[in-house]
């Protein structure tokens, strides 16, 4: 007999109230797409209320013509749809010990969803990205103080740079999802979307586009969603976050479900990675000890994840074990076993552990 | 009658024992050159001890041949001397309200030393800088682990970069000061000397220089040693400190002296600036609401300060008052009344007010 638990309630779960930081409720996983009102919000300000008629997006710096669009002007031009899986780049944070600080998110800080609207390639166009530029700063309208002692700048918005090949390349700045205009916390009018980018590169309440040569050094660049590595045989730098790695997580069982021992057990989940596909998935019952192979339910598509399917035979007896999933990659990388404490409270692909309790078979 | 007071014992004062953040007695100031054992002493980790014999200085990165050099090798190269004034970034902190985080220092985290060594220009030059490169990182043997929770690295070392142009000018890597070699405490047996900035870019321990095309983002370039700064009309960005900014200092009185009511006393002092010279000092009696002309004792000498005195009809009743000084420079910058709250706990340039009492005129 094979059991598999029905997908729950999609409900978000509150993380932080104000502002609103909402978890997705990875366990209800269903279709490949994650359906709006389950879609993650990840807000570092009070989400801006901005009115759709007088707002404009800006584009300055590096061009020949600087660009003052408004909302109907960006619709007027060739419209794309982009599917892309969006993890917060502190997703699975709550599974770290020592804890570390920031958002508690457990497995729902990701999702995948249709975006609509114009390629960042399109408006370069426009304007005529000039010589020497060398990155693309995207400014929200989303602003605040921060509290860190003695490093008040007073307010600032919260800002974000790529790279000029990446901007001219696959970025979408979107104002729909999955078919519906952008909601308020998910950057009404405008954000960006990044492909195969942890989520802080996403900036909503897109307000200003500005091409500079310089190195972009804002605060959210490179204090904050930043990480230490080493290179060139120096001391650790501090590098601005940037492609999401290869994981797995595992929807369901969720964490601390009890499932029937000695009985077949359906485990699904998602994997996703940030460049290429996915391209294997393998689940361990025993703590990570032994592996066996997932079967995978989506065809790759670049930038989406792949749901999986694992039939699990659950112990006789009941008891707890530890279910992990870990993925692989089509560049031949794979999840490490262990969390390298230069990544801070980010990038945690490490296989999680979830604890299952099993319980006797019923009458 | 015209009083003076006479310059104090030139003791350090520890701000920090251990690792060790010592405080020249500014209020001892004499000659234009500071004696070498009142030189502030600014450490991050535990002074390393090296030896003198098997220490080598590496130079890598984008360089035609790499090198290695061992103290001889240096000294067997063209000597320069170079007199340069340092100041500490946090010079001045105490006077900050709020209180910002860091070494407390007064008035005594400057100093201005001779200086001798190799240009680095002429290391690099030996090495063969390649097209494209853009900065020399500079490391220390210092080394520990930062504190700042969730940002843990493990083990760093003390670096900063420094602008290719900047490298290749009037850098000097020194192994003596006031014509002895360097303590451990001043970095024996290598230190940069980088004429004009700030003292956090006066790399002590040196071992590593490293040529790159990439900017380097240790955590004193990018976090610590970093203020807030506009540009481009976006929120303010963390910008790595460079030059110091033009200041003067009264040395005598010193905070809370008593001098006589009702005479002239002679009030002393240096100003400096981190780009061509101070032309002007000025002082105030009055909490900063006039100005009085001070005059300039020594002539001007680009990277070194200018030592000033002015006559002070003190008042004729006894009381205390607040004495300040204030320099301009020759590209015409003055130091502004207040403190930017975009510099944290750094470049600390307004006037500073000193308290000092007045004593009824003796029998």
């Amino acid at each position: 007999m094979t059991t598999s638990s029905t997908p729950r309630p999609a409900a978000l779960i509150v993380r932080q109230a104000s502002p609103p930081n909402l978890e997705s409720p990875f366990s209800s996983l269903d279709g490949r797409i994650t359906p709006g009102e389950s879609v993650y919000v990840r807000s570092h300000f009070p989400a801006p209320e901005l009115n759709a008629e007088s707002w404009r997006l800006r584009l300055g710096g590096q061009v020949d013509t600087p660009l003052e669009l408004s909302l109907s002007d960006l619709r007027a031009m060739p419209a794309h749809t982009v599917a892309a899986t969006m993890e917060c780049a502190g997703n699975g944070r709550v599974y770290l010990s020592p804890r570390m600080p920031g958002v508690q998110w457990d497995l729902g800080a990701v999702g995948t969803a249709e975006w609509m609207g114009v390629l960042l390639r399109d408006v370069l166009g426009q304007a005529g990205v000039q010589a020497g530029a060398l990155e693309v700063v995207l400014e929200g309208a989303d602003c605040g103080t921060l509290t860190d002692p003695g490093r008040t700048p007073g307010n600032i918005h919260y800002a974000r740079s790529l790279p000029l090949a990446k901007a001219q390349d696959d970025v979408l700045l979107a104002y729909a999802m999955n078919g519906q205009p952008l909601t308020r916390d998910h950057g009404f009018p405008l954000r960006a979307v990044v492909p195969g980018w942890f989520g802080m590169a996403a900036v909503k309440w897109l307000t200003t586009l500005h091409v500079t040569d310089t190195p972009y050094q804002g605060f959210f660049q490179t204090v904050d969603y930043s990480f230490w590595q080493s290179r060139d045989g120096l001391s650790p730098q501090m590098v601005p976050l940037t492609t999401m790695l290869v994981k797995a997580q595992i929807a369901r069982p969720a964490p601390h479900d009890c499932v029937p021992a000695a009985s077949v057990f359906e485990v699904v989940g998602t994997a996703w990675t940030g460049q290429g596909d996915v391209t294997r998935v393998e689940v361990s019952s025993d703590s990570g000890q032994t592996w066996a192979e997932a079967e995978l339910v989506d065809p790759p598509q670049t930038g989406v994840w792949r749901r999986w399917r694992f039939e699990w035979q659950t112990p006789q007896q009941p008891g707890t074990v530890t279910l992990m999933a870990r993925a692989t990659d089509s560049a031949g990388r794979t999840q490490e076993s262990g969390h390298d404490v230069g990544r801070g409270g980010y990038m945690i692909n490490f296989p999680l552990p979830i604890t299952v309790h099993l319980r006797g078979q019923e009458a």
